[in-house]
């Protein structure tokens, strides 16, 4: 293998709605020699993530805990463990990711309501709340924030109405989570899917979940526990039940495993915890008020410089979702060219979009890390090179001009 | 969240079989800043990791990637697209994992027919031909190196007969790969599934897999791609077909994520991967010959002091895991009390087992980093301090000069 060297990568700054760059003390802690996953150093340090996930999630539930996996890992967690042959499941669609819960929610079995708006709205949550009085489903899936579309959906009022038709409401949280408002409890969502590698800042690679008790009591129901560790009780008791599709995903095992019983399910992913716990400690250091703050004022200052350029921002703004910011691709510009130059000249990376709107707008990250002034003004600096250099009718220099007026009168 | 401080973890020596300490170059490696996902420096890192892998495998298998995931997430993706409901599949059980592989198995449908021997023994091959021929699988799945008993499975011969009876051969090389010889191209393996937390010294968190175009068949005959990024010819073609039941497992669409078309399926976990390349690299530096013989090296030396001490190894020695070591708990003894004092004391960590051996033996990894001069006396004085302190019956001292001698024989 002569040919693959020492690990050697190129300085970037990612300005992406994910993975965004990691905090250095998240990297730094990733260096740390592992522990053995029943020592009790370790399972304390699962303890306490899950203490601090609480925090993170504004949850008193019990559970709240990692999926080892990427942040699909944790929706398809809580979809198989939930979802049996036939349920049914609405899923109110604004994006790309909906579609991902639909296909998840499709694999387990479950009979798929949808309902969709165009690419760059959200829904009236009273429109929702209308449609399951039609659909009457088990679970109702959405997505809080949208990167693909970089909208933001008001969630508030849609648990309530889930509880008074006894459905399950679950909410993708994997682009919000550490960025803005996720009220768990408050909103009676009954499990939200957080991910690591948008505005927690921490590696991709795991999926922290919570749920109450309502999605436990569902879970506990389809307990099935393998034959080489399970106790004599727990075999006789799994005789007539739906279990769980997946053993990977399955939340009753991996409630034991998370619990003081330690259910020996798999081997937890040492170091991303340690990552994980670094960055949601340092997540609720900043404080979540003054964390969601930051990222709407780095966002005030990437909007006023992008739209001081003549740059349209894409979609509705009164559903912007304020850690990703969506631009019109101007018109004779091939955006796979800025984005390819970007990146070959100044190490920037911004990202393209999916679908309806490949091709159509970029979409710029402002989230965890790299939410900060010098990547908000280097990105604006390197935007406006390269679109220069395309010929687009741009207003040179007002871009950064309006970014340093707003970081400035904030001194 | 004043009461979660800064990480902070004690030294421990890690003789389990699994997870082991991590080497400190894979462990700096994990400090590096991350790259986007689509960036043409991380999509070489991911060609040059599934170079790397093919090596490790001893295969030419074009597909040799990781899931993201713990180890068990790769048997449960290989699994998962392979079966369809019903299919019939055999898997000889000779320890807890053999277990694990009918759970799974069960799960996603498969009838399965089970052949069991007494743990601490393994089968010979041509029982399990024979039971082939009467069950006519269309899978075989069986554990390589069953950490559990400590005891590795004959394959050589199977795989040839898999073809023979047109059956996919699965191997769980989890215990294995990188320690001992995992030969995925001679001895016919049709899919094989690593761990990274074992014998390849990285964080658990990452399982790589290879699979072969028999493999790459079945997946593909079941692809499916979600609506939101489906081509229409894709959309067209997977009417009628029956598809993976998990999404995050779905090789058809990981297959695409590793291969140039770099579908998105899902945002690759990317310190795991860093610290995946890193150990793999650096097994392939040290050479694979090398390094299966150096286990074989410690061992020698660990075997020699635990029997001068006067403990009886446990299992069959014809086919004991070279890096796994187990020991029958002597009469009077309390194992679990010895393994806290150990981790208590020392800081060492050994391991106890599972079902029919929980209580019964004691189980010493000697594995990847782990596997060295210094961790094997350590262990070995350890051991014999605290048996001393419950009064077992000892030969004092004479564990360690047995190993030592072996050491200085070699020097």
């Amino acid at each position: 293998m002569d040919n693959v060297k020492e690990l050697h990568t190129p300085s970037r700054t990612i300005m992406t709605p994910g993975p965004v760059e990691v905090d250095p003390r998240v990297l730094r802690v990733m260096s740390t020699p592992i522990l053995g996953q029943f020592d009790p150093a370790f399972t304390e340090i699962m303890n306490e993530t899950m203490t601090l996930l609480r925090s993170l999630f504004q949850t008193e539930n019990e559970w709240a805990y990692p999926i080892d996996g990427t942040s699909r890992s944790g929706l398809e967690a809580v979809l198989a463990s939930v979802i049996e042959p036939g349920d049914v499941m609405l899923v109110p669609v604004f994006g790309r990711f909906g579609h991902l819960l639909i296909e998840i929610g499709q694999r387990y079995g479950a009979e798929v309501h949808t309902m969709e708006c165009e690419w760059g709205t959200v829904f009236k949550q009273d429109d929702i709340i209308a449609e399951m009085h039609q659909v009457k489903p088990k679970i109702v899936a959405m997505v809080h924030g949208e990167t693909s579309t970089g909208r933001i959906q008001p969630l508030e009022k849609i648990g309530e109405a889930c509880r008074a038709l006894d459905a399950l409401f679950i909410v993708d949280a994997v682009a919000t989570i550490g960025g803005v408002e996720v009220k768990v409890d408050e909103w009676k969502i009954d499990a939200a899917i957080g991910g690591s590698q948008k505005c927690l800042s921490v590696p991709s690679g795991m999926s922290p979940i919570t749920y109450n008790e309502r999605v436990a009591d569902v879970v506990q129901s389809r307990k099935k526990v393998e034959k080489g560790i399970a106790t004599q009780d727990e075999l006789q008791k799994q005789v007539d039940i739906s279990p769980i599709k997946s053993n990977y995903f399955d939340l009753s095992q991996l409630q034991d495993y998370w619990s003081p019983r330690r259910l020996n399910h798999h081997t937890e992913a040492t170091t991303m915890l340690y990552a994980l716990r670094e960055g949601v400690r340092l997540v609720l250091e900043e404080g979540l008020k003054e964390r969601f703050q930051r990222h709407l004022f780095h966002e005030k200052a990437l909007m006023a410089g992008l739209e001081a350029m003549g740059l349209e921002l894409f979609g509705d703004p009164d559903c912007k979702m304020p850690v990703v910011t969506c631009i019109v691709i101007p018109n004779d510009i091939d955006g796979e060219a800025v984005r390819a130059d970007l990146l070959h000249h100044f190490g920037i990376e911004i990202a393209s979009s999916f679908g309806p709107l490949a091709g159509r707008i970029w979409r710029i990250g402002s989230m965890g890390y790299s939410c900060r002034k010098e990547n908000i003004l280097f990105v604006l600096a390197g935007l406006e090179a390269i679109l220069m250099k395309y010929g687009a009718a741009i207003n040179c220099g007002a871009g950064l001009q309006a970014a340093l007026s707003i970081y400035e009168q904030a001194e």
